[in-house]
């Protein structure tokens, strides 16, 4: 168990039966978590150029924006529909129950900036698809994707073949 | 105007007629932008001793949490009510039409611990009424309230006479 991961809470059958629910409030909540959660990201990112950060709310936000803010870029909000104002563009991605809708602002991102996009947890890969639509759809490019959790057995990663792709922790979960 | 106001966009008449929205996503997305929110905040807690930033979904966080982060402090979600795993506590708020509920887990805070709250808009004061309550019920001490845009007209403030209150943007609006 790394320094990280002892902040993680698991919660055994939430949201349902046979899943355990990664909780990350314990590890953003700490300031030593918070820090050393930034921070891994921050070190995968040094070498890496680009211009913007985006991410989803709400847990998205919670990473995303720290690191944008400690590499001095810009943070961009993918929002659940109906929740931007101004001008956007919008991309759907399948539940495991019908589907849902994320948004971004139509000027969110100039054409052929360098995005990095953060996210609390890789599992299917739905919304970080989503997400890569959304920039791709404006003109940028997916330059990284980077997840705190990663539940390796419902091979979230496999959807994203043609992207770099990093994992802060990993469980086998599925 | 200030170097933060100029990124602030006005949509008129959202999200309804006669309404201005101040549309903090300009001033997130860019790099000098976000740097000059989260360092004006900074900045004013310099002189506060505290232990936690406490911040609610999902704009809130996009402030909070990169204070969090530069000030070594852990970050407390409050989240709309469901949202949150494992045990939580609640408050209510009123909206125009009807009421919305909040929650946060109940070991975010321990007693005795001085809590930062950070929101992007102080407005009616609803939603930071319900936050301290929070905050309070788990035996934190609201020590600071810090908005990034006060709309002055509505009289939020007015709620809060006896917490410290700071607003980086003031804008008349009722």
């Amino acid at each position: 168990m790394n320094d990280i991961e002892k902040y993680i809470r698991e919660i055994p059958d939430f949201p349902k039966k046979g899943i355990i629910f990664r909780d990350i409030m314990p590890l953003i909540g700490n300031a030593e978590g918070l820090r050393l959660a930034v921070d891994s990201i921050v070190e995968i990112l040094s070498e890496i150029d680009f211009d913007l950060v985006a991410g989803s709310e709400a847990r998205g936000f919670l990473t995303g924006a720290p690191v944008a803010y400690a590499m001095n870029k810009g943070f961009v909000s993918v929002r659940k529909k109906g929740k931007l104002p101004y001008e956007t563009i919008s991309a759907d991605y399948d539940l495991e129950y019908g589907t849902a809708t994320v948004e971004i602002q139509k000027d969110a991102i100039v054409p052929g900036q360098r995005v990095v996009i953060i996210d609390d947890l890789l599992a299917t890969g739905g919304t970080i698809d989503a997400v890569i639509r959304l920039v791709e759809e404006l003109g940028g490019e997916v330059v990284k994707i980077i997840c705190l959790i990663e539940l390796c057995g419902l091979n979230g990663r496999d959807k994203f073949k043609d992207y770099d792709v990093d994992c802060i922790l990993q469980y086998p979960d599925a």
